[in-house]
């Protein structure tokens, strides 16, 4: 009968399915998860070379965190009591779902969002009220803030994931202002975009701003995520929600030299900034794309009826993006991540032999 | 009004204080944490610049776990398909708890236990019915068999920590099979006991047993911990409560290349078994001490009144380790961790210097 209950509940998780991950194509120009191949080999090179030498794993890495977080708090100039960390911003994410939100907890976002918030919503069962983005690939400020006093917690990825967009600085602030629960603003694609509310946290309580360094740094691997928060909810979440160890020693120590680089990813960003607009300029020379606006380092295109041949002529040349499908009204979505001058030509060429 | 729903959960949770890391000791004899120092350092230098050669930290670590599966599967010798992973044993365990239990569901384990499991009980309001130890440092498991009945699980780090005891392997055997809810055998000091129960997972679906490389391995500081359990919930647990991308490609493949060098892993556990024993001999010798048996890499021992002017006069030295105080009737505690012959022998002299 006991046995019953746990296996009721495996089946009951089963059934969500998780996350789908990009399938594992081999030597392929990786144009499907929005890394970042621009930021030179040598950089990650220097920064494990420098986080070998000063890490012993054989113990735990007592103190670590701090070091890294006052690193972090010297990169975004904000005190180091109102900044935390996590094993990726995943895990951010999921502890304040799983510790503030419940059945009982409505979660204000937009649709699409990211993609693994919205299942571990799903796995907590908790509801969404997620405001459709237009033909367009726009959302309107309005529809949130009608829907304000419905939700206990407002979620927004900005830039958004997987349309690129981002809000007018002004607007966003309009809407955390004017929003009584708890506003979690994703900024892993930030550095793409035309601001960050990291500031605002310093006179909104009720604000986390969560980035990362996956994106605008190129490590991905590494998986390391921070947030910004008000010094209470900071504290609390590193002392009792957060896990005594949640970063391994070389994560920590590759993450404090990667941070005291910081203007290689500042010359990165610049780069792919110049290569999103040439994608979405040449993209947009065919009839059969509907090319979205980005503010992140990927770009968003409807191929139509057309979308699943174009993704499968591109992955027989070895090139991966990734295929999402129906958004809204948009039935053949497809999104391209930007990578080098030299992938992103490649993929170009590609396309230009398939519909030039 | 919903700022302060917010506001009331921080106070909930800030009220509960979360587990306690020890002190940073600059450059002390570190016998706190239970780490592993036999392990020689060109090891993790070996596995580090293996990882270092094998990764792309731009990219996320895709099929890495996979891969890191496989390989503990040669290591154990049970199927893949029965093996999981997590962010260090502590993470595995804390999405056990919180997506398996709650407020109704009773977790049946030991006093004391590992006090971060007892912390997620705690911030999960989970209730726990805690049998305590004999005045000998010991179980009886004739205890757990009368209050199974009343527990949806039953949770025991085999070896226990802080105590070192580890339950007969029939005796275990026999409250494992006869529990009717879910098992959880931690086994993160399973190496330094006299078994573990991994193989008893092909034949009891209700039993996740749990591993580590942080202590056996020496690898505390690359979070990497695994556990065993029948194939449906292992892949419940890896597609839906699991994260994504849950390890760094560094600790995937340092990992990978840890477990090809087992052997060494052998040597030390052998090593510092030796070195257990004399410390236990030796400890024994002073009549103020009372010395509990241990099957794990540490000891435990009773300096009754005199426990904080031992701790001190030993951090005072440089040397570190766990003041614990109270357990059961036993009121001064202490916790030496079983280090290199020549860090033992610095304790064993400053004991001696200290009582002799």
């Amino acid at each position: 009968m006991k046995k019953n209950w746990f296996d009721e509940k495996i089946k009951k998780y089963s059934s969500i399915g998780g996350y789908k991950k990009p399938d594992l194509l081999k030597d392929a120009v990786k144009l499907d998860s929005n890394e970042n191949y621009v930021i030179p080999k040598q950089f990650q090179n220097d920064i494990l070379l420098s986080a070998k030498k000063k890490s012993d794993v054989r113990e735990y890495p007592l103190g670590g965190v701090e070091r890294l977080i006052d690193m972090i708090s010297k990169f975004i100039k904000i005190p180091s009591s109102m900044i935390g960390i996590g094993n990726g911003s995943d895990q951010i994410l999921d502890l304040i779902l799983s510790n503030f939100a419940s059945k009982e907890t409505k979660v204000l976002t937009s649709n699409p969002t990211f993609g693994f918030f919205e299942e571990r919503c799903k796995l907590y069962s908790i509801p969404l009220i997620a405001i459709p983005f237009s033909n367009t690939m726009k959302l309107d400020i309005k529809d949130f803030i009608k829907q304000s006093s419905d939700a206990e917690i407002l979620y927004l990825d900005s830039p958004n994931n997987p349309t690129g967009f981002q809000f007018p600085k002004n607007e966003l602030q309009k809407l955390v202002k004017s929003f009584e629960g708890l506003v979690i603003i994703d900024e892993a694609y930030g550095e793409f975009g035309d601001y960050s509310l990291a500031n605002m946290v310093k006179t909104h309580e009720n604000l986390i701003v969560v980035q990362t360094l996956s994106k605008s740094f190129g490590l991905a691997g590494l998986r390391l995520g921070y947030f910004i928060a008000n010094k209470k909810f900071t504290d609390t979440f590193m002392n009792v929600l957060q896990y005594p160890y949640p970063l391994s020693t070389i994560t920590i120590e590759a993450g404090i030299s990667a941070l005291e680089k910081a203007n290689l990813m500042n010359d990165a960003v610049n780069i792919i900034k110049t290569e999103r607009k040439r994608i979405i300029e040449t993209l947009r020379k065919y009839d059969s794309f509907e090319v979205f606006d980005s503010k992140a380092n990927f770009v968003l295109f409807d191929a139509h009826g057309s979308y699943k041949r174009v993704f499968a002529a591109l992955a027989e040349q070895g090139i991966s993006i990734r295929k999402l499908g129906k958004i809204g009204n948009h039935e053949g979505c497809l999104r391209v991540s930007i990578g080098t001058k030299e992938m992103n030509s490649k993929f170009l060429l590609a396309i230009r032999d398939l519909l030039g």
